[in-house]
């Protein structure tokens, strides 16, 4: 297989930067949760914000760049404008070696951006603008990019855009047909609220690896208890890798629920790419035939180094450190 | 005063990003130092790079968003575009409430961006694009910022783009009339190289407050030795604060040189921004009536803390820093 993990998702620039938690209550935004926003809110929201740093964002984005630096052959779909911000999503994941060549967009929105307000306990709050990704469309999809890849990963956030949402389909479908599996992610707990019964046909009737935090699946299967949720969801897919925070994760495949320890973090930054990156070390280990405990461990390795830093994307070679951490 | 530092300055972003030593040999690039290039070497030297990070830069804007936040009453003149790197420029130093109101550009080139290649011995090598810089000209000098800025901060820099030479040549005439003082950073040795005769006549004859490194002061006075060039400058211009690296720096008042020993640095990441934040708490200290030696401990300690993280902008509370650190 040419690649072994397609990642199509909202390609976006993140902004981030430092705010506290009055900050969070003045603006009305939810903690630790992702809120669409349209173009005016979102530059009335940066007039308030403080100085920032950009950098290259996108959920999917983030675990297939975490792949890339892991030694996993990559490729990814997501829609860019020709602006500035643009440019720097296209470099910046290309120079991952990254397989990207979605049709870049000469007119409408700019290409979208994040503002990720990370808060003293290293929780990001985020405000997204679509922009560009609005234009995501099954043109975009190359049916031989999915039929030359293990795994297509699907960001739940594909759900938001409507054409987005009909090249998420058409990607299933090909990979389905192909014989390939399809993971997905369920981005965030609002993300779920939005599209809770289209969610859980998919996790139930074409999902073959689900990724979820613990909110996330406990608002999918509208329970209070996560070893419900944990119990339903090994009925519903093959594998599911649900993130539980510092305690690690919990990975669950039919009836086997493996429990699988976080890693000790000594200097808690920024959990911004915590999900993607879990996924990326976890999704790295399956390709690699790793047994599903492993899997597990590795995304828990992953995504304790990037909550050490500012920003969802690696800044060290992520292959050796995962060599020297398990 | 309404003002106690105006900066003028080529208002650039920078591109951070890791490299090692063969790659600055494969694109020729000297180490340490800052190279301009124009639109397509640019674009060249950024499809070689890895993934990078973007944050606002420009050597006199990190001076003043250092002193801004120290605490200091500051503004800025600096020529950026209509375009999303300009809007990140404007946003980032306006949110340190830093008056900054040059007239945006609505054409010709793009906001300038620099490409920041760090070592792993955390030295910074520089590749400018200036790019909307070249616009900025002697109507951009706003007479009475000018006048009501005890001081005025101008970087080397500013003699590349030649229209800027003349807004800086506007500055300090309006600022002497004024009976105000004129602040200036040699910036580069290759700029020292480049504009040499001026910058000594500059010096001798016009500026009261010089900064420089050890080896900009060297090329400046054809020298290889430091005591001989401290004590020129001494002859030269009523204050020279000079910095030596890990050694510290040595400020210069006549023929009084205080030599100021540097503050160790356990965590050294990126020299990027060191000389720029030096001058920040440096200046901070001259208009707080801080004593030279007091100065000189002030930067020592502000450029200390800016080369533990990437990038030339402080990531925290310059003012409880400082107040903590000294």
């Amino acid at each position: 297989m040419k690649y072994d993990v397609l990642g199509i998702g909202n390609a976006i620039v993140d902004i981030l930067t430092h705010v506290n938690d009055d900050f969070l209550k003045s603006q009305n935004l939810d903690k630790g949760m992702m809120t669409l926003v349209d173009e005016e809110a979102a530059a009335a929201l940066y007039d308030q914000i403080g100085q920032a740093v950009e950098c290259s964002g996108g959920s999917a984005a983030n675990t297939i760049a975490g792949l890339a630096s892991l030694g996993s052959k990559t490729a990814y779909i997501g829609k860019i404008r020709d602006d500035q911000l643009g440019n720097v999503f296209g470099h910046d994941i290309r120079a991952l070696g990254v397989h990207f060549d979605t049709e870049t967009a000469s007119e409408g929105p700019s290409t979208a951006f994040c503002q990720v307000l990370v808060t003293d306990d290293a929780e990001r709050t985020m405000c997204t603008y679509l922009g560009a990704c609005v234009n995501l469309g099954p043109n975009d999809v190359d049916e031989n990019l999915v039929k030359n890849s293990a795994i297509t990963y699907l960001e739940g956030y594909l759900w938001d855009p409507e054409a987005a949402k009909q090249a998420f389909l058409k990607a299933m479908d090909i990979a389905h047909d192909a014989g390939n599996r399809i993971a997905l992610s369920l981005s965030d707990p609002f993300c779920v609220v939005r599209h809770k019964e289209e969610f859980l046909d998919l996790v139930k009737n074409h999902v073959d690896i689900l990724f979820a935090n613990e909110e996330e699946l406990l608002t999918l299967y509208d329970t209070q208890d996560i070893n419900d949720a944990l119990q339903k969801v090994g009925q519903d897919c093959e594998i599911a890798a649900v993130t539980l925070g510092a305690k690690g994760c919990a990975v669950v495949n039919g009836s086997d629920i493996i429990e699988i320890n976080g890693v000790p973090v000594s200097n808690l930054v920024d959990t911004t790419g915590a999900g993607d990156l879990f996924a990326a070390g976890f999704l790295h280990g399956l390709t690699q035939g790793a047994d599903l405990a492993t899997c597990g461990k590795m995304g828990n390795v992953v995504a304790g180094h990037i909550i050490t830093h500012m920003g969802p994307r690696p800044d060290i070679d992520l292959a050796a450190y995962l060599a020297e951490n398990t």
